[in-house]
């Protein structure tokens, strides 16, 4: 028998995502989906792209029936409503895979900082960080799992191996990462209209990002110490997709190809990370639709810096996808299930 | 046992695109690729889109050896190339599904004044065009599939109710079709360089697109009648996706739910048709990545002229897709084996 | 002493258009800015495009202190809000360019049924199309000027020649339209979101689009006989440009050399029409930034069916430059001065 | 009397770039372009958004016959031919603005490294980099100008005020770069192709692109000191413009304000250059076009790291429109002749 989930906020990109990605799940049935604005619309309505795939009909949200219809429920709601909410589900018994900021950040006061008062912050220690690559043992048991955010998730799969090796310095991390729009949501802003984007490219929120704490948060954790790291994202005039450059200063001289072993050994066995020889570096679209998160590096001549590039779908490993992966840890099932896409390339 | 299948040319955009749909294919092996640029290299090196999913090496087009590999072939060759070596396979006893122009047209006179001398005329008889939704049944037994062009394929779905059911009258059609780039293939030319596409748009071959004998033979046979059509295909900016508006007279008076209705009565049961409600138009955004066509139309307030929009992607149910679709009826699986993909919105 | 214009709605696309090409115009000094939502900021916080060029600030529309500072008046407002301020001027002796839909059209009954009701059809009669090509004359000593809309423009560039010399059928005519995304303006909503938009391309509104009257009563004074058309805009995923293929049943067989004569001579003197030579066509890309409609064309085989295909700048010739156009001629200034600019490509 | 100049290459982008600028100069007239592809072949067949612009026809390069119909030439030439061919337009008392990399850097062992053998190093003390902002005074009697690469324009604009002021630390700046596809020119690669760029990001050639030496030699010169850089391109789905994240290690702690203040005072009085106030930043959408240098930046709350970027159009203040105002400098015209060009956006 499948097990039946419910998605809570539906008719984000992310919602649509999760729809393409769990129809081809075999072990899974979405039961129900949820949206404040289109509820009573079958989604074929709201998304086209869905039109003769998908018979479900948005509806408000009702935890108590939501809860009866579905074990394990992902919330892509906006964070402070992810708050709200969470909690309720938990309480009734379901596991919850939030993909809000909400249940990431470790220390309630980091969150009160970035973002505002934390109103279920007695629930934080039961919710374990969401990337499966870091945390896959904890994420198994948990009842809430932090989805983690876009741009950590490519930012942090590039720092892992160099942190847990003791490889770089803890000083003069920097993260220059590239997104395309979809990063932005489906909010109905100026700065998203076709003709403000397009043609251009911008940094924004420099220091200021709000997924700062959250890299902070697991970069101190591999590196048994508080550090911090310079973060600054841009936009870019495409659908999906980021690039993350990290810079970093080596603690002792080596050449690219050393480098590129420590990251085959660290990520050995795992079932989205692809390498790049030497030589070779990933590009967004290689990665388009899929789970994978791909990595390329180079050390310079001197051999005491290397820069680290890694590429993601944000809405797929950066978001519904990594949310099916925890899923599926959380379920006992193999972590691939329903996540075996061939990127979309052209 | 699962079907042994072979892709001659398999480096184009079309080959790839192959790979990505036939690998989720539960019936079907890819058992050989051949490319005259990458013989020697697998082909995750050449698209790394397909790194870890699929470990085949490319190599070099050997009719024998390919026909002791595979049960069927798919030849994703320029015309003439196509010409030469697809009746070396139907001789060697496997079957063909040939992407070229060069088993489309039943005329082999028609072909010499678009193209150049056809060498291989004997076996034109043997070949069936390959839109299902018109040769779903001469498609089941043949040993040669031409499977159509991407124009043609819009434009045809498009024109067959109104043709069939003499509704419109024969003068005057248009058709103004809208291609993203991958449509031009993977050549190296200037036309297809990024600064000369991007944010631009423009008309091509206006009365003299290669495609347009082979929508005027088709479109000829359903009203039993020579008939020409006028035919503009346009490049527009982005990798995927063919729009074609169609222009016709209505040989009665009607409103839009009639013509809808007799849309929804001719394509009754067809897995790949999405017709839309009355004030709804599709985008080719919405079928990306997936082999529907979709349909929507308007009829004027005199009720005597009607306008009828199709978007399908070029390279699914404009090339790969469709030529897998031919190959399920032709091997007797379900029409929609490996092809039940969801299309990537955003 | 330079005239003084004023733009009214400074802040949407064609206002920012509208500083771009006045500030290089030699007799023209730009004296006020209204804006409703940016009144008090200075323009160049509004558009950091316009940093450092010129140094006004946004301010409220009154009609009194707009009338004392400028001589002629830009407005840029939307349909309604425009006919209930160009009165206001015009009273107070001011020359208006409007580019709104409110004063294009003849006859109010028009108006009323596509739009609204209209509260200023007193004055219909003293407003002038502002087609250059087609009303120079007029216009001249217009106190009003209608400027056309960016789709009317390129297609009734593309018509005129072959209207006024009675060579085509008056029936099926169809005008194809493809225009980027800053035609829709500055508004911010859903459909003009960068994700919505790019990747796909869609048609809008068949028979149902407000520029059909427009194009209607320009193309039925010409033929001096009343006649309807099939026109179908689509929306492209590029910034700016309008490309319409404009399919037409000829009244004599011709060749494509002929009717490309017929073109010369029509436009013979015309500073802003390029007629492309036989066998090539134009991009939208090639006018982009400039006041330029380029025009191709090609008649088919048997002479008697032929496609026009015409590209502008929506935001130049489609909007702020043919308003510019329509102010030298209403000033006597060379119909060029300040629309010397080449187009940017790529 | 008019100052003639001559453009050698003058058909690939940078090309096209100076005849758009070059057309609004009012002191100059372009009397010779050259083109080995073109040569015979009016401009305007080239480029059609030159049509009814320019009335030149490409010719073959011979120097005799450019050396007495032009006082000033342009080479836009690939590396290696720029070195054959400046000396023999040098030797006919020609002075040259060179576009290539052949006479930026001034250590030929340097230039040999990273390039080829240097066959006119003879002539590299006569050359003066091209920077302006750095060296207006040496450009003014320069016979030789070795125009800034792209990347090193915006890098070093960035890099100038905080390298002069010694406010920071020489170790580990990084720029991060983003550039367009024209960077890349008008050659007929693969990798240019539309649906090989549109759609994703991909960074290339870490530590061993060849503008890193000529951002170090300008770097160490700045700062009286050999120093490095990591510096990384990336290449984004657009046509035109770099931007340029520069990150930094401040040797005194300060605030946004205060390192506002030392970029206000370094280029005071530069007509190209651009600051933002804090809390903006520039996007390179609101440079197209023009010649302008976009900068904003931002120091963290510990007052020691900060991130500064700027945005250029690469074909005009990263080729061309740089070039011209080198022209205009050593011509002793106003700087900003020709070059007032307001930025096209959207």
């Amino acid at each position: 028998m499948k097990t039946k989930v419910a998605i809570i906020g539906a008719t984000g990109y992310t919602g649509v995502e999760f729809l393409r990605l769990l129809l081809h799940h075999p072990e899974v049935e979405v039961t129900a989906l949820t949206s404040q604005k289109y509820a009573g619309l079958p989604i074929g309505q709201v998304f086209p792209s869905l039109m003769k795939t998908l018979q479900i009909t948005c509806e408000e949200l009702n935890i108590e029936q939501i809860s009866k219809k579905a074990d394990l429920v992902f919330t892509a709601l906006p964070h402070k409503t992810a708050m709200e909410t969470v909690p309720l589900f938990y309480r009734s018994g379901r596991r919850v895979v939030d993909l809000s900021a909400d249940f990431r950040l470790k220390d309630a006061s980091v969150y009160e900082r970035w973002y505002q008062k934390h109103t279920a912050s007695d629930l934080l220690g039961e919710s374990v960080y969401g990337l499966p690559e870091l945390h896959r043992d904890k994420i198994r048991g948990a009842k809430i799992v932090g989805n983690p955010g876009c741009y950590p998730t490519g930012a942090l799969i590039g720092l892992a191996p160099l942190l847990k090796s003791g490889l770089v310095s803890h000083e003069g991390i920097v993260v220059d990462s590239k997104s395309g729009v979809s990063g932005a949501g489906r909010d109905v802003v100026l700065e998203s209209l076709f003709c403000e984007v397009n043609e251009g490219v911008k940094a924004y929120k420099i220091f200021a990002h709000r997924h700062t704490p959250e890299i902070e948060q697991e970069v101190s954790l591999l590196a048994q110490k508080k550090i911090g790291i310079t973060f600054v994202p841009h936009l870019i005039p495409m659908d999906r997709g980021i690039l993350s450059s990290i810079y970093v200063q080596l603690n002792r001289k080596m050449k690219t190809e050393e480098l590129l072993n420590a990251y085959q050994e660290c990520y050995e066995g795992e079932p989205f990370i692809r390498i790049y020889p030497k030589g070779k570096l990933p590009n967004t679209k290689d990665v388009r639709g899929s789970n994978f998160c791909d990595i390329g590096l180079s050390v310079n001549e001197s051999g005491d810096r290397a820069v680290i590039v890694t590429a993601i779908d944000n809405l797929v490993k950066g978001a519904s996808g990594e949310a099916i992966q925890n899923m599926n840890i959380m379920l006992g099932y193999p972590e691939t299930l329903g996540l075996e896409v061939i990127p979309l390339a052209p």
